[in-house]
């Protein structure tokens, strides 16, 4: 089956988000997939919230003029921002914006707070719903109308050493969250034509996808002292001097979750990282005839054992194992228990792996124990296949001087290989002019095994 | 201080909510504030996921012809709704609403997921921003046009009886909810002229601000099944045949935080409950020349061993315990310790209450123990007070048959002792012609200490 359609197949079927509402780009996060979030970003919460980072909320409308305020940034916007009009039947004075992103809307406060430098560094951040009026192809938790959930972190610093230690901070808390959720990345600093509208340079997390295409899934943005000066964010120094502040901004979307899906999903569905599972282990009683009771008895009592530490479901439905497991594979339930009336006779569990499929046999006696260890190996193998699946996409070409040989070899690469073309990085082909001689996209700058190269690619 | 003047002033002060944004209505949930909300929604997510909700997301747009599909419903709220009508520089073809309030957005998906009874009962549940374009005075918290965190609650059943049955337990819930963040309130049905735009009923919890007027707090309405019959939520019962669900609804809004900051507060600032308290215990420590060492090695001890139970906080800033002790008491935080180079000689430590103002000696080996008690005395306190304040703001009042003397006497106790007027139940007055004669609200009929009562009331 071909990704994209897997892709669709999957949140469908596994309950995660259903795309069938009459408008484009929105739907519904399902219980299933909504836990996934839930536990994905609480995960993003606590490293934010232990390194400093105060979690706030901010409004949703921003004024046209506030919105405009920044000519950069409205620029990077303007074509794809939902406006309000009406309020009832009563035009607006001031058209008010769906926020694409909440930059002006937070420096605008931030103003009200900044006088002096003990009130920085100011460290905050929200998770909300963002809009753009995307005309392009929908793909749902990819590229949506309603971004249901963007956690975007902004910061102001008294010195532009602090601001760039700040970015240091940001790629850190982003590299610890993605190895949690096991989702491998490419870090690249944006070409200067593809960064972020107000910036000074901006750094990317890009992964990629089972059909060779990168995703964009997470961006730190150094914002220097430019919004700074607009929203004349200005601060009194130690030394009783006025400087205006710099400033960091850094987000993650839903984009999280699509990307947990895909880089772990099988040809049976999907395959969950154990600390965002809304279900960790499922228990399945194997019931004969006459033995129901102490199967029962046994699994409820299993069920109690394990739920001191995992997310534990008991699936007692009158149906076929078979189709139970069938079920719990496709929902990418990390471990599956069987126990049957022989089992308990010889003191045994069995355990099956979703991530393997490896059937293991347990000593029931020690069975908690048996069950940390088996989960401890699931999180390494997810983590090492991912890593194996980004670097079996990353292929490394020579330089070649006759720009036009290079850009075949590239295109022929991207073809063969697909995923990311590193190029040794020279100064000569690092423009928009290549880029459309290649006809994919320039991902910026990457270290690589302590290499400077371009990275190419196509891109969702 | 009037209480409309105390309550602006602390949530700037006590860092709660910041309404400086140039869109009216519309505001900012800073750190501190928005920690009490955290608190506070974690306590309600948790009793409905115990009682089987699910939490979900769904989308915040709503096109126009799907917002007007249940006429009652539109009526309500079309002269309040916001709309968007342009993606970019293009005009929309349909218009888009920004959510008021779900039902149309969840019932319409409902119906692709309801076929039969085995999908039944649905308990669905989000917590979202909504959107009023309120012509009114707008008050933080209390009423705006962007309400910042509406959960919203929305159930489908197969029969009329569990449908009642889920309206007796949303109650409860509710009960359970604002029991644990210490509002009291008085639960009233509301007249059919004020019930919820297409409910069969609504119930609603009323509590009583400082000044005497009441504040709507949480609703839930038995929708029997009206809406299910626009929204075709047709399925097939046990038998074969075919039947609508039974629905029901129920929310509470950011209303809940400004109603813990109001009910509890004095003219020192917040007291806030325990379970919601961002801060539950400070530290502060008196130091002495030539013994700032001993004084600090015991507090970070103490502030390790009570960091097992509690959230507390070391306020190790270099100013005087005075302004300290001010600063914790404006934010509410409920227990203040302090410890100076004598409580350590003497093996004690000092306790103060943001309740009472009682300060009590404790032994500090013994204190993890100690502060439990008073954690737990502070607790049922704050209950027990806000039930006095409660119940000393409800008058009952005898009945009398001459329409126009009993509205003279209800509006006369109206001025006198504020708060909800209670008349014995006769259906001859139960109508707005009685509404407009007492100029006040007619809260609906309430059960108070075994009787039926009309309640009437100035509100909010």
């Amino acid at each position: 089956m071909e990704f994209s359609e897997w892709y669709s197949d999957i949140l469908e079927k596994a309950g995660i988000y259903d795309l069938r509402y009459p408008i484009k780009g929105c739907g519904v996060y399902l219980p299933y997939g909504f836990k996934i979030r839930r536990y994905s970003f609480e995960i993003l919460r606590k490293l934010l919230d232990e390194t400093g980072h105060d979690e706030t909320l901010f409004p949703m409308l921003i004024p046209e003029n506030l919105l405009a305020k920044e000519g950069e940034h409205i620029k990077g916007f303007e074509d794809e921002v939902f406006w309000v009009t009406h309020g009832g039947k009563t035009p607006l004075e001031v058209k008010l914006a769906l926020r694409p992103t909440s930059e002006t809307t937070m420096y605008y406060m931030m103003k009200q707070w900044i006088k002096v430098h003990t009130d920085l560094p100011l460290k905050l951040y929200q998770v909300v719903n963002t809009f753009r009026y995307e005309t392009k192809h929908t793909r749902p938790l990819i590229r949506l109308r309603e971004i249901m959930s963007f956690k975007e972190a902004h910061t102001a610093h008294a010195t532009k050493k602090e601001c760039d230690a700040q970015i240091e901070e940001a790629l850190t808390l982003y590299k610890a969250f993605f190895d949690e959720i096991g989702v491998p990345y490419v870090i690249s600093k944006r070409p200067e034509w593809d960064k972020f509208p107000g910036a000074d340079y901006t750094m990317a997390f890009d992964t990629i996808y089972p059909d060779g295409k990168t995703m964009q899934i997470g961006t730190v943005h150094n914002l220097g002292q430019n919004f700074a000066k607009t929203f004349e964010l200005e601060f009194e120094t130690p030394d009783g001097e006025k400087d205006f502040v710099y400033q960091t901004c850094y987000g993650i979307s839903d984009r999280a979750i699509a990307s947990l899906i895909s880089v772990h999903g099988d040809e049976k569905g999907l395959v969950i990282p154990v600390d965002v599972a809304p279900i960790q282990i499922v228990l399945i009683p194997l019931l004969f005839k006459g033995k129901e009771e102490i199967v029962m008895d046994k699994i409820k009592e299993l069920n109690k054992t394990l739920k001191s530490e995992f997310r534990v479901h008991l699936d007692d439905r009158d149906i076929r194992p078979g189709r139970k497991y069938n079920d719990w594979e496709l929902k990418g339930v990390p471990l599956r228990i069987e126990l049957g009336p022989r089992d308990i006779e010889n003191g045994h569990a069995l355990i099956v792996r979703r991530d393997t499929g490896e059937k293991i046999t347990v000593e029931y006696s020690n069975i908690l124990e048996e069950v940390e260890k088996i989960v401890s190996m699931y999180k390494d193998n997810l983590k090492i296949k991912a890593e194996e699946k980004i670097k079996s996409f990353i292929t490394v070409v020579d330089f070649e001087s006759d720009v036009n040989a290079l850009s075949e070899k590239v295109k022929a690469e991207l073809l063969e290989n697909k995923g990311i073309i590193l190029i040794p990085f020279e100064e000569s082909i690092y423009n928009e002019e290549f880029e459309e001689l290649i006809d994919a996209s320039v991902l910026g700058l990457t270290t690589y095994e302590g290499k400077e190269y371009i990275s190419v690619a196509r891109t969702y």
